[in-house]
């Protein structure tokens, strides 16, 4: 009897105290002297520094850190804040990734102005829901802002046609998204819908779907169109929308890895004599792996001829338009139907931020839907026009970004990351051992390490010789890559593209992306320094491709 | 040549501030005395007492906050960040929704715990983004392991089998998102998936789209099934997925919001004896208005027997499975072969924090991709199986949150909840002049202002009598409804739904979430007396109310 009393309250005084802790974290802020207090003030203080300091330099194995993650239970028990956090510290933060790093040149994700955090602090503080004007009021018309002002970067209408169109309760300029995928697939979705539109009995393939759709329309299927080097979102989304993957065609790209508009031009012609029809040509403005932009002007012409939708997935290269210096490069976008551009890339906004836009502002009717309780027919609720439903206030940060750091600023940037790519061209150029494979358009370019004599070697090699080669130096690329990344100091990416000297076999190269600002010509030669002496550690793979060169050349 | 000379001084002299102010938003921290640094102290201290302050109670009319966002052209110079502080406390905070409000009892985004904010800093401020290991590192594992903890919420599989699927290459016990909507997309996507698999010479409707999926299959389409109360993210799903919205199939509600079993039954034999597939049925565990939950067991039983997806949206109720107390409201949901929950709802977690879990951990195979950059086969990249590609570190948030709140934690904040719509609902039945409409199983009940005469005549009048008295009643919970939320003290939100009593026809209802742990029953009876007085208020709707049942009694 003694025990289950004594349970019993054990209970009681354990419940007592959860229901104690639990009122603190919703009423009693953290104290600057807490542990996340600490940690707050030190990342508005210096955030490098701390990155720096908190995130471990030497890679640790994922199977090592999937310990420190192994348990699924469910936490009984509550913990306190500054124990938890320090938990944080030690075995999440520590084995997190440098992405704001200047030497960290392999990914498109890069350092972010300062004013960002506490502005983000303020979007979760307000805790805004995009999805309908009730719970997001002002954050409604300033979103349909940011996406007026993006439509106009890319379209250029007049005030005019802004002011019509901006804050219409039926229209929209575009949708804001989690990032990119969700862009395009918002994107092929208005186009689909659009060009299976009602028709007589048929309702519209929104409502009555696909197999009816091409019944009704009496094609034996669709097509999408894109280069080669087409982001991997686009299958996604034709496996999403039920177009199926295998419609996504992928046409040749020249040697400056832009599509090949003839072979685009046959392929709408073969398919449209096989009643294939092509739903969307989508052109590239900044591929992924080696930053190129297709002929936007040309492929327009195509797509008008074959009435179908031209989008252009400028995820990354979007933000080349703030350039008055480089914006040429994406000329014939204006031309698109519809335009992708991430800001969470070279808008330097914290991951989360994708937008696409509509050339025509009624387009997205083709995707509108209601209910009873949120987006009331007539209202202004953006939550009518896109993918998602709930959103946080992202496009608050883009609206920041836009006037703080301005055209002007965005300018700078983008003008000085192309420049310090050309630099490093020309470095890796110069340079006896390395090889440019892919030259920069925008800030991106790819490269690999050959020794002097194995690049003597590749000019004069028979065709069996040049493969034998490239796959030790494929070897060799990704021994170096890998043991740049796990010794911490710095970081490139690396990818496998069709290289045109080697008669379009695709080898494993360096990639590099150099849109951080922070990012000096003195960490550019340090990186091709590191992997110098990191070919050298290579006991196989190095020592075996010149065993090949000497072989070659008795 | 004078002025020439000087325009171009002043050009330079302005691009030479601009690259000044670049530089310093990318490295100098906001003083701890700037307009940011203020903002963040005060947020920090006082997260209420802040909103409170800076969000003006009285609402300003859309097209006038309108006004401030009219301006579609870029900032072409940049502005003082302590300047555009300024402007957004001026002109968007002030009109912003206060959400975490406990008086705004109207929607499903409530208060925060204070420890969010500053790990949101610091979520923001690694910036790492989730579709591979190269930009998550330990972050990948996290939120693995925040799947794996989800998922033995709703299945509770053993520690074997945690051990076994949680970090496996090619498998996923779910999926992040951004919320409900992707999540009950994604599930329906690998439910089309699987459904439509490759088969002999057909290589799957991933591969080869949904036209020749059911060509092949010899369907003449495919059904949905979901009560006439599931969320509209299901039709927008079927439309996406190229299934159609008119393939959403809607089975009828019993008196208390929950599917009529014996209708879903007789739906499924009538369609699979007209050759439509069956690929989904759909529970709801929580209707968005009523809070209610559908007989999943019985459910679980049907989509057995018809070998059919069945998938559960407990975007809201999902998180009662923490409560011991009230989990059994939800049994079958471990019957599902999918569950959507949404941490930013009964989580407490901010805004873009939505999952999926799936019981079979290989099911996700039919939505696998990859790309030669990343997700590369046999890696451990969280993206090739998600629909998003780039993600941010939201994961953190749940995982801090379920360690911090702990499973306890939650059961007191859902039974507290819960609680209190019982209180509510019992003082609206109660009231002389209120009648409630649906009750509460969870924290949801909807109710309507009814003066008590009216209330008299609605048990006895006839059915047209019934019709006029509640369109007018329509009118009057509009009026209540828009009036005191415009005079900023309090919010409900007001939905139209069917009502068992009056022969299924819809009527205009206020629908109140009570998930705010600071709501107190003082501030719920507040409520109830500010709707009395705002009825009398009204010059119209009450007095023509009144003449009708004046005109009936006679």
């Amino acid at each position: 009897m003694r025990t289950v009393l004594n349970k019993m309250s054990s209970t009681t005084r354990r419940a007592s105290a959860t229901q104690e802790s639990l009122h603190r974290i919703f009423t009693i802020p953290e104290a600057p002297d807490s542990t996340l207090g600490v940690i707050e003030k030190e990342m508005s203080e210096n955030l490098l520094g701390f990155l720096g300091q908190h995130i471990v330099a030497v890679e640790k194995p994922l199977n090592e850190i999937e310990k420190d993650f192994a348990c699924s239970a469910l936490p009984e028990e509550p913990e306190f804040v500054s124990d938890h956090i320090h938990h944080l510290l030690n075995k999440l933060v520590a084995q997190s990734v440098h992405t704001s790093s200047p030497s960290f040149i392999g990914h498109m994700t890069s350092a972010l102005p300062y004013f960002i955090l506490p502005l983000s602090k303020l979007m979760v503080g307000l805790n805004q829901n995009l999805v309908k004007i009730e719970t997001s009021k002002a954050f409604t018309p300033l979103e349909r802002q940011v996406l007026g002002m993006m439509h106009r970067l890319v379209y250029g209408d007049n005030d005019d046609f802004y002011q019509q169109w901006m804050h219409s309760a039926n229209h929209s300029l575009g949708a804001f998204c989690s990032g990119g995928t969700v862009a395009n697939l918002t994107a092929l979705w208005v186009a689909r819908n659009n060009l299976l539109k009602a028709d007589g009995e048929f309702k519209g393939v929104a409502r009555e779907g696909l197999f009816k759709a091409l019944k009704h329309y009496q094609y034996d299927g669709m097509a999408i169109l894109v280069s080669e080097r087409g982001h991997y979102s686009l299958k996604k989304s034709a496996d999403v929308l039920g177009i199926g993957q295998d419609s996504v065609i992928a046409i040749p790209t020249d040697k400056y890895n832009k599509i090949d508009i003839n072979a685009l031009a046959d392929k709408c012609q073969e398919l449209t004599r096989n009643n294939i029809r092509v739903l969307s040509i989508v052109g590239v403005a900044g591929t992924t792996e080696t930053g190129n932009i297709d002929p936007l002007m040309e492929m327009a012409k195509i797509a008008q001829q074959y009435q179908c939708h031209f989008h252009v997935d400028a995820a990354w290269g979007g933000a080349t338009l703030l350039s008055n210096t480089h914006r040429k490069l994406m000329a014939g976008i204006e031309l698109a139907d519809s335009v992708t551009i991430d800001a969470h890339k070279q808008m330097y906004v914290p991951m989360g931020a994708g937008l696409v836009v509509f050339k025509n502002p009624a387009s997205v009717a083709a995707i509108e839907h209601h209910a009873e309780y949120i987006l009331r027919k007539g209202s202004k609720d953006l939550g009518s026009h896109t993918l998602e439903g709930s959103r946080p206030g992202m496009a608050m940060l883009v609206y920041a970004s836009l006037h703080i750091i301005s055209r002007q600023g965005y300018e700078m940037l983008i003008d000085q990351s192309i420049d310090k790519a050309h630099y490093f061209a020309q470095k890796i150029n110069e340079h006896p051992e390395f090889e440019l494979v892919t030259a920069p358009e925008l800030c991106l370019l790819t490269y690999r390490y050959v020794p002097k004599e194995v690049q003597a070697m590749l000019e004069i090699a028979s065709q069996d010789q040049i493969e034998v080669i490239n796959s030790l130096l494929d070897k060799l690329t990704k021994f170096i890559q890998k043991r740049q990344r796990e010794s911490g100091k710095s970081f490139v990416s690396r990818t496998r593209i069709e290289v045109n000297r080697y008669q379009g076999k695709k080898v494993l190269v360096f990639r590099v992306v150099l849109a951080n600002p922070l990012t000096t010509k003195d960490i550019l030669n340090d990186i091709l320094a590191e992997q110098c002496e990191l070919a050298k550690e290579s006991q196989k793979y190095l020592p075996e491709l010149l065993a090949q060169v000497a072989k070659a050349s008795v």
